[in-house]
C-alpha cells in the first residue's frame, strides 16, 4: 500500500483487531459517484440536494427530527485507507498530521458533516451539505443545536 | 433488557452483524467516575481539564495538532445500550426518537465534542469540554475551523 502515498506521507503499521463494531444504519445518496468528484466540504446552503435512506429499523428513532433545521450526520468512509498518519494533501514540501486534516483517510474513517435538513419522506431524509460519494454507509444522525458549539466555535 | 426501559421508551431487537470495525486510539481521562456523575454537555470554556492519552501507535497523526484552538473529539460510548429507538430522558409523558436527541443511546454510540485544546505533553492532550466518564474509547480527533459550522449553527 505505501506505493501509493505521496512524497513526505508516512504510513502505520495498522492494527490487527477490532474493538467495536459498528452498525450501518442506512446508505447516503449524493451525485458524486467518484472519489475524485467529491466536493472538499459540504455546503448546507447552496450543495445539492442528498437522500440519505434510513434502514427501516431504525424508523421509529426519527421521531421528533422532522422539527429540526440541522443535523450533525456521521457516515463511514468506506473507500479510505486507515494507517496514513502525515498527509500531503496538495503535493507539497511537506506532510501534516491526520488529526490536523479533516481528510477521509484516518484510523477510524468516519465523517461528521452538519447538514441542512429540507424534509423527511417516511425514511429518507433529504438534505444539503453533505460531501461524499454515493452509496456510502450511515452511521449516525444528532440534532444541532442553535448555541451547541457555534459560540465556540468564534473563539477558534 | 427492556425492563430498564422508562415508560414510552421503545427499544427494536438490535442487529446481529457487524458492517465495521473501530480501532480504539486511546483513551480519555475525566474527573468522572460514574455515567451518573457526567455533565449533560461538556463545557469549553469551565469544564474541568481532560487528559486525552492517545496511543503512541498513533503519534506522528499529532503534527500541526498543538497550532489548534478547538478540535471535535470522537470517542465511543462503551456503556451505552444500542437498541433504543424511542427515549424519555425526562421521565416524561412522551417519548422522543434517538436521532432527535444526543443521548448516549444510539445504534452506533458514537459521541462528538467541541473542545478547546489547552496544552499537548508527548502524546497527552490536555483539553476543556468533554463530559464522559473516565475510561472511554477514543475513535479520531479532527480539526475544527474557524468558519466551519458556526455561520450555518446560527440560522438553526
Amino acid at each position: 500500500m505505501s506505493a501509493s502515498l505521496r512524497p513526505h506521507e508516512r504510513a502505520v503499521t495498522a492494527p490487527d483487531r477490532q474493538d467495536a463494531a459498528l452498525w450501518f444504519i442506512g446508505q447516503i445518496h449524493t451525485p458524486w459517484a467518484d472519489r475524485s468528484d467529491c466536493p472538499r466540504k459540504g455546503d448546507p446552503v447552496n450543495g445539492p440536494l442528498c437522500r440519505i435512506a434510513l434502514d427501516p429499523l431504525w424508523s421509529e428513532a426519527l421521531l421528533g427530527v422532522e422539527d429540526k433545521d440541522h443535523l450533525q450526520i456521521l457516515y463511514w468512509l468506506h473507500q479510505s485507507r486507515r494507517d496514513v498518519v502525515q498527509q500531503n494533501p496538495n503535493f507539497g514540501d511537506r506532510a501534516i498530521g491526520t488529526f490536523a486534516l479533516r481528510s477521509p483517510l484516518r484510523p477510524n474513517p468516519i465523517a461528521s458533516s452538519t447538514v441542512r435538513l429540507e424534509r423527511i419522506a417516511g425514511t429518507d431524509l433529504f438534505v444539503r451539505g453533505l460531501d461524499c460519494v454515493t452509496g456510502t454507509p450511515l452511521v449516525d444522525i444528532k440534532p444541532v443545536f442553535c448555541c451547541d458549539e457555534s459560540s465556540e466555535r468564534r473563539h477558534g
